[in-house]
């Protein structure tokens, strides 16, 4: 029960021959006669067990054929190489116990609907599928801290409680805190704006929040985002940083889950050819592209999520539309000296249909500009005096970029819907478990 | 300013004899007679500039000797190794220019109080010892990352808005959920322990919420926790994961922050002594002990922090207090075998009075057990109906723990109050900025 009395199935293959105790939980079982076939799952890998009814005694055989799906189980047996076996190693069963019974399972190897799977989240999580897209997701974050730490990123860990600041106000969740209102932090971009000073290049990594009344597919109220922060970078800078990011990020997820991308079907070879550099189309062409495609995008309109499939089908690999008009924009984005009905950023659409998985902008430097923008956009000026502030003592030029979590690993995964893409998702009808 | 046109400090060394363009902050502007000296900061590191009267324009000399606190500056000049200089390098300028200016900057080199500071976190950030303690914290959250990557575990992140589910009813953050309530995350832990039969090492690590009503230094409302979650694994397995946890992050901070910890005085002496096995004390003789020091505690009693110090006192390395009785602590925890009275439970105590930095526990597996504690908590038993559905279907031993990272970060940078150890702090009065 140590822990050190159980011997993990992905370490098998170094046990041939040997008589180890495996614990874990029965994905199924066939019985054959005088021979069953359990596959134990423990969490690092599966193994079959053999249960052959010559080398038992009637309890044991008859514990072993009558093992239901997940329950736990302790199995020692012999370690037999066998190539056609799942992992390359079978258990020859010697013992066996049950720890703990499952009796009617709710999730059963069949269709169910969605809002039942949601309801059984805390169960759902054990089935293949869905271990492969966690897996994947935990290697992606892994990666972009590790991407990150590499490049001298310093991280900083930005409030989720803030005072009246925030993207839009609408879509806020707020809380009594001691008597005041606090809002959870729909980015942590302002926060990090402010460690640059110190670090130069800066990160955060953590939960943001929307309370909007969306219920897409690609919509979470609670999602994970990254936001790279760099002193001293345009946004030309800022678009190079993404795609050397991204390209990581998806060759890392190739490289160490190719496991889970094939057993998810993903078809790779176009995520294999994703690598700097990623196509770029201004705002102004792309909606003249779209016009000629009969869209009904009229310059100054944000783009919709059709006109976003049709720019992302134009090319295999993700593709930056960049300086898009002001007024489609957040307050704190860079007008830009070239053309100033637009500003200074950048959306990154994965392809394949995914859509918008990046945004990023040069940040506005100038405060006199600065406290323009929060006024015409009729936000809480007093709440931005700090931000006002980190223009008013040794401002800089900087740029950086939110990168949700979900969406990329929904595209890398080729998984349709972001709701599978993290452990418990929240949305708009769905609070538990 | 694409970023590329700028040197990085601390890669100086590399273009010894060259001319290099630095962007950066100016920290202090020492002039004397025909020469003056500015110590700019890029954020990489500090490299003093030589600003002398012979080699420049009188513009250029104007600029150079009217500096001023945390201006920006873009400053081109020659790279000269001086082994005295901060760096191993100096930088003779050739010319000047000051992006952003910085007049009456708040935070002056004297001592401020802590409100004021408090209310300038967004300009104090750049201090030099808030530098080092932050850059001491980032590393030790990617050792966190890095160790639990390494030993195999899969990140799993874990809802912030739950329904009503939690430690304690009384110090939960609440907010309308499309006209449900929802409450912020006290922890992660009843949500990895259902994603162990998934992958059987399991960790969460993101913000939790505490709305207590408390003003000592050991105490945010909003701080960051790791919490690690093993199946198969007994209180025993999991007193010595977290002593190997910790002395990596130990070790990683005196490996790769030496010259934080210097800055910061840290006596690292007794850090390096930090490595397993930690010595251990029952609760019960925790008790004998305190009371032989005429401590007021009684058997039953949680221990309070001055007991904690007493009891850290005693060694110079972090002390496991286990098995402590029921009434203390937390509903899942497991009735001990050998003591019904007690639970299969430890603290971490952190040495030199930083008191405790972990608590860990092995669950109640046992469906019947469990329901009967969230029955005895009065806790709302249909909010626990999908925990104790992991009892019901395949239940097995596991344990896990949480470790507040500013604590411990407190501790291994030898700061006091943890409202440093974390970049915008939020405390009962406090939400900015």
């Amino acid at each position: 029960m140590s822990g050190s009395e159980y011997t993990e199935v992905r370490d098998l293959a170094n046990h041939a021959g040997a008589e180890v105790t495996v614990g874990g939980w029965v994905e199924t079982l066939r019985v054959h006669g005088k021979v069953a076939f359990a596959v134990v799952r423990d969490g690092t890998g599966l193994v079959q067990c053999v249960v052959a009814r010559k080398d038992l005694d009637d309890a044991t055989w008859e514990l072993g054929t009558t093992l239901t799906q997940e329950c736990s189980v302790s199995v020692t047996g012999e370690v037999k190489p066998d190539a056609r076996a799942p992992g390359g190693q079978e258990l020859l069963v010697r013992s066996l116990r049950v720890i703990g019974k499952s009796e009617d399972y709710p999730v059963q190897p069949k269709e169910h609907g969605v809002e039942f799977l949601m309801d059984h989240r805390h169960l759902w999580l054990r089935s293949t599928p869905q271990r492969a897209v966690l897996r994947v997701r935990s290697e992606v974050l892994q990666a972009i801290h590790d991407y990150l730490y590499r490049e001298g990123f310093t991280r900083i860990d930005t409030p989720i409680l803030t005072g009246s600041i925030g993207e839009s106000a609408g879509t806020l969740f707020s809380t009594d805190y001691f008597g005041e209102t606090a809002y959870l932090a729909q980015t942590g971009q302002l926060y990090v704006e402010a460690a640059c000073p110190a670090f130069r290049k800066v990160y955060c990594f953590g939960p943001t929040f929307r309370a909007e009344k969306s219920k897409t597919r690609r919509h979470l109220t609670e999602f994970w985002m990254v936001e790279p922060e760099v002193a001293f970078a345009d946004s030309e800078a800022n678009m190079r940083l993404q795609e050397d990011f991204v390209s990581y990020l998806v060759e890392r997820a190739l490289d160490r889950c190719a496991q889970e991308l094939e057993l998810l079907e993903r078809d790779t070879s176009t995520l294999e050819r994703v690598r700097p550099p990623f196509p770029r189309l201004s705002y102004s062409d792309a909606v003249a592209v779209l016009q000629e495609r009969d869209s009904t995008i009229e310059w100054g309109k944000d783009l919709g999520g059709a006109d976003e499939t049709i720019l992302a089908g134009l090319h295999d690999l993700p593709l930056f539309v960049h300086d898009y008009p002001k007024e489609a924009k957040a307050f704190y984005m860079k007008e830009n000296p070239s053309d100033s009905r637009t500003v200074l950023c950048n959306d990154l659409l994965a392809p394949e249909g995914y859509g918008e998985i990046i945004g990023g902008s040069q940040r506005e430097d100038d405060a006199d500009r600065l406290l323009a923008r929060i006024r015409e956009e009729e936000l809480p000026e007093a709440a931005y005096e700090w931000y006002l502030d980190l223009r008013r003592y040794g401002t800089f030029p900087h740029s950086g970029f939110g990168m949700g979590v979900e969406r990329t690993v929904a595209w890398i995964t080729g998984r349709p819907h972001v709701r599978e893409l993290i452990p418990f998702p929240r949305l708009m009808n769905r609070l538990t478990p």
